[in-house]
């Protein structure tokens, strides 16, 4: 492990770190909300450590796929640390462990929050946790690949430990201008968030809270209602469909921003997450219909803007769907697990995976009629590697270990089974609200600080993809081996 | 597909049910409680039709894969069937979904019942109910190759869609005395329960019906409290160990009764089953203890007899599992995916795949920190090929969707979210009773017919292992075409 370079890479981060403070410190020094010192001190910390670490000059300049994981998972932690420390400080969440909880999820995306009362919270401290979303939906790493040459010739590790899917590619020969792409279409696509609210009567800020939420699939509000407090139609249509744009695989955008617009309609996994999309706002709409709990046309809006929300993970809610009958429940349970589109800042196992899962159970299917054919799975129309159809089953696999695991020590103190099931699986999912006592009108406030710890670990894991997070914990891991 | 060989052994498999029934139709005789003419009926019934398809002469000898997993669903089918008809012309059912359910249940040894009062029933229907556990624990068709040369050279194919797990092998060279050696095993150790229970103070007819229950991994009892109404230590030690006996591959058993036993002490699933089933009885002892729900010894007895139970996939119960604190119930359903040894009785995902799945998932850990390193996997000191490992988490996988689209079918009418989920999973894993609605305090009448049919599908499902029902309903399995 090439130590001293992941040492200068995190020093680098925490740099970057105080760099995307100062927004909320100047939101807080103008709205005087007294949060504006928790920032400067925050701010003047990281430049101290940052500083200090990146004048690390590293012997070796390569970097390994070891090196790679360590500097996301370890960037992560450091980022989440001092991410929470404004929380802390301010005085605004005056226990460390809800802090770091509040931190941890904003910049995994997740926005399952300890918060009981949002409104009235100091207005640099709602800027920061929102744009801790922003940060964390493309990628904290990504954001500093776009910035400095961090690494040299192994940062494609870097990029591949934090990007989701199992194939992140690069647009672009050069990954410096990848990143640069990728920026500069997340930034284009959340000021038209924030324009198109502007136009649907929300204030500038409201506007940038819930653009930011939206676009890193986060979910935190700065109201107790959530997207609900609007009651408007316009703002749960906007907010649905950004929310589902930013779902989309980026390099699906990218393509077609150069004038491709096929690839759309040629993508088998948009295909399908379109498909889920439509069946389960049908489903939804259908069920909670029936049961007479809406009219079809608010069913409707109100079905189509949670299933948005929890397949690509944001997590926003304009109802209480913990109310919603067993069937629909159901539904969004499921879009828990499979998440948004691989590539995209949403969470979850992710579409593409479930896809060609469901390709090598048909396949496995002819093989037991007809043992001798031997047939490649194509994803659109591209032959997926046997290697990564085997990681794939085992990271769905291995997510659902994880998911067992952590429902054992959350359920030791969980009233119920469905409260410990979804709380573990809507943080593991990066999403926020699961059901009953972890639902949309609640929050986790009420776990002990060893769950909060747990569910904090989930959220890192089901962000970075499990490995980063897992092998991090291993002693072996850390040991000199020669590669 | 060899169609005149499947309908000739579809006929023999019914002739051998005619068989099968007598003792049923000997104890109705017997105790006179009026259900003699409903067996004699259905035996006539049996005899004609089975008589009939049997005559019918294959022109190929030869058996291919296609045509034993056909033998197999459609046998089941039809057994299931048949044996449903005396619990609906006696009257003891009078609906025949109810009927088909309850036939189904049996054969497939999961033992959950739509009987709301068990005591009081004719005592030749209540014999009958337990022994199709017995017949389908060890595998309806295994017999048959036990008693008949069925098939001559594909016979093996029907032994391999029959029998659970991912590799059932011959013990002995032939095919048929393999299958005599394994029921022969099989009458010995149900013989071997039926006097420790006459021993511990059973009745007779009581100690067949609960030996036929744990035998086949089935847990239908006679009694309404189930096992809980003797409220006796030893019948309770007797039953968990016993359960725990049939829950162990027979091959196992076998090698150890021929003198070699060591093999008990080699076999890695075995070690992996016993260290489950110490580790949750541990867990829930302590569990059920701090919450004061029951003294420590009484805790550890029922803690012990819930986790064999559900293991195994028995579904026996001694208290009301359903009132257990969240984490004890989070124990149970785990367990409840799990299930037992493959080349055992009992259903479920079987303990050999969970254990090669974590270590696929220990092996993908390296491969992410030294991608270069290329690992075998290994169980008991024996390479497992590529395609096993494919299979099996192909297997688990195919499992969870199973799960999850008959849980929405279900949901559509369950109250709550636990009710359904438990009660597809209890039934796809052939155990039995679920939790809320479905727990052992409870059954399964108040599912509407159709949500009994998909439950029916699923106990199928389970017991044959997924791909013999899946394939039964594709078109494609029935086409005429060239292997």
């Amino acid at each position: 492990m090439n130590r001293k370079a992941v040492i200068r890479s995190l020093g680098i981060v925490l740099l970057c770190e105080a760099g995307f403070m100062i927004p909320s410190l100047v939101i807080a020094l103008y709205f005087k909300d007294g949060d504006a010192l928790s920032f400067l001190l925050t701010i003047g910390l990281l430049i101290l450590i940052g500083g200090l670490l990146s004048l690390v000059r590293p012997g070796k300049t390569g970097l390994y796929a070891r090196d790679g994981l360590a500097i996301v998972s370890l960037g992560w932690l450091a980022m989440s640390f001092f991410g929470a420390m404004p929380f802390f400080l301010s005085g605004a969440i005056p226990k460390p462990v809800d802090a770091l909880f509040e931190s941890v999820s904003g910049f995994t995306t997740t926005g399952a929050s300890i918060l009981t009362v949002i409104e009235g919270m100091p207005r640099g401290i709602l800027f920061w946790r929102s744009f801790t979303h922003w940060i964390g939906g493309m990628g904290v790493l990504l954001l500093t690949l776009a910035i400095l040459p961090l690494a040299g010739a192994g940062a494609v590790h870097i990029l591949r430990a934090e990007s989701p899917g199992p194939s992140p590619g690069k647009l672009v020969p050069r990954l410096a201008a990848t990143a640069k792409i990728l920026y500069l279409l997340y930034i284009a696509l959340t000021l038209a968030q924030v324009i198109a609210l502007l136009l649907a009567g929300m204030s500038l800020f409201d506007a940038l809270i819930h653009a930011f939420g939206t676009a890193g699939t986060g979910g935190f509000s700065n109201r107790n209602l959530s997207v609900g407090a609007y009651a408007s139609l316009p703002v749960n249509l906007i907010i649905s469909v950004f929310m589902l744009l930013f779902g989309v695989s980026f390099s699906l955008h990218y393509q077609a921003l150069k004038g491709n617009w096929r690839v759309y309609l040629k993508d088998e996994e948009l295909r399908f997450y379109l498909t889920l999309v439509v069946a389960s706002v049908a489903l939804i709409t259908w069920d909670v219909w029936r049961h007479q709990i809406m009219a079809p046309g608010a069913s409707l809006e109100h079905a189509f803007f949670q299933v948005s929300s929890i397949i690509t993970t944001t997590g926003y809610s304009t109802v209480d769907f913990n109310t919603w009958p067993t069937l629909s429940k159901s539904v969004l349970i499921l879009l828990m697990f499979i998440g948004a589109s691989a590539g995209s800042t949403g969470g979850g196992i992710k579409c593409i995976r479930i896809l060609m899962m469901f390709k090598m159970i048909r396949r496995e299917m002819t093989r037991m009629k007809h043992p001798q054919i031997v047939q490649g799975i194509r994803v659109s129309k591209v032959t997926v590697e046997q290697d990564i159809l085997g990681a794939t089953t085992l990271f769905i696999l291995f997510y659902l270990v994880i998911l067992v695991f952590a429902v054992f020590i959350v359920a030791a103190e969980s009233a119920d089974l469905v409260t410990g099931f979804t709380a573990v699986l809507a943080c593991l999912s990066n999403i926020g609200p699961g059901l009953e006592m972890v639902g949309p009108a609640s929050n986790y406030s009420a776990f002990s600080p060893h769950s909060k710890l747990i569910l904090s670990l989930c959220m890192l894991i089901g962000r970075l993809e499990i490995m980063p997070v897992v092998l991090l914990a291993l002693p072996s891991f850390w040991r000199r081996v020669s590669h």
